[in-house]
């Protein structure tokens, strides 16, 4: 949402955090995949024009249900971070940082194949990163051995690993203390890459709207003010509790 | 569910987990008391002549709403943990490590002043403990380095904490690194505690099974692999994935 903010100022936002049922890394993808029809129908009583899938273990469970069920466009984060990837690192290795649930779908590993199919990738799930993140506990010794811990061994295979996607909306608050264990490597958010396929699609689809600026609104299915305080560390701007409107999935 | 498989070995037990929703120490009051209401039940189908609600957030929540709706006895782990508490104790302080939720809503506090009312009691909200505790991550540096981050403040209060309430149900599996930051201090697990109320409850209603050996069933409402492969942990023994019946809420 940083990244489409700042790419589309003109543009309007609704933005739906599951917040009673987070985090979704850990669950099956049939749950993810239930989960995530319930919050897109609840944001298609918005008469949203599209819809950004801004979470990569939904993105790699439930796409193609929902682009099958809605009658808005649907883009995930998998496809424009691998496309990212290969344009960043185009002779690899890549590896990839992602959930539980996300590396044991190996989305990543056939976005990053579709692209360029010879590509060798590697992949480690990094769960206590979301937990890391959700505590905003984003440097300092604990979150350094932790990074340690996952990244040592991951980038240590051979041939070394030059790129390192970050696959998971929580990784890139991790960002300065990843890099600091990953020096050689570049660093891949699908951020901006899915910021500019949405602003695509807008183009193509006449839909992109020239007149602002846009407004955010925010809903969350549980505990609003513990909502708005997270959300901003990942938006990087304040978020009034009081826009916070509770749902019920 | 360990301790009570210990004490009572001639009776059968039905736990349910709840792990499409985990974690419930980030959600609201609200929130888990809805989902305690929809796991007991979904429980009470299975003819259960008790309830334990063996987790604190949700003990700290919903006991007296499943007290007032159920109609068989309900026992939480707060209760208990509070006695245990004072009886290890008596002088105080006491010190509580818990989920966010627990530590909001103050219900170890409340319970340990009802039984000794001038006890002083400091909360720490210990949330990567979960985090620690679901990735099996209960021993080495990141373990210790986060038990410090939380435990040298609280037992640094004054006048010295001497005891310490696990909490959570997820703690004990910690307890070596817990114990290792608080070396004077005598830890207190509702465990023990919890099944020997739900002993007394069993005698004095008639309802205690004199012949053996009982069996467990177990339920998830997501992913019984993984359920199982965590549950060893806590449990002590193996559990067979395939008698975990997935169920839907």
């Amino acid at each position: 949402m940083r990244a489409l903010k700042a790419r589309l100022p003109n543009e309007s936002f609704v933005y739906l955090g599951d917040t009673a049922r987070l985090p979704y890394g850990t669950k099956s993808a049939d749950t993810v995949t239930r989960y995530a029809v319930q919050a897109a129908a609840a944001l298609m009583t918005h008469d949203i024009k599209l819809l950004v899938v801004a979470c990569n273990t939904a993105s790699a469970a439930a796409v193609p249900t929902l682009q099958h069920s809605l009658t808005v466009p649907v883009i995930g984060v998998i496809e424009p971070g691998a496309e990212a990837a290969v344009a960043a690192v185009p002779e690899g290795p890549i590896a990839v940082i992602a959930t539980e649930g996300t590396v044991r779908g190996g989305a990543y590993v056939r976005a990053i194949q579709a692209v360029s199919p010879q590509m060798p990738v590697v992949q480690q799930a990094c769960p206590l990163f979301v937990a890391l993140a959700e505590e905003g506990l984003t440097s300092g010794p604990i979150a350094q051995a932790v990074a340690h811990r996952y990244l040592d061994p991951l980038l240590s295979t051979m041939p070394a690993p030059r790129g390192l996607v970050l696959g998971c909306t929580h990784f890139p608050v991790l960002k300065a203390v990843i890099a600091a264990c990953a020096p050689d490597v570049v660093l891949i958010d699908s951020a901006e890459t899915t910021a500019a396929a949405v602003e695509k699609i807008l183009i193509e689809q006449g839909l992109l709207n020239l007149d602002g600026p846009g407004v955010s609104h925010f809903l969350a299915t549980d505990a609003p003010g513990r909502f708005a305080h997270l959300g901003e560390i990942f938006l990087g701007e304040p978020i009034d509790p009081g826009a916070v409107t509770l749902v019920d999935l």
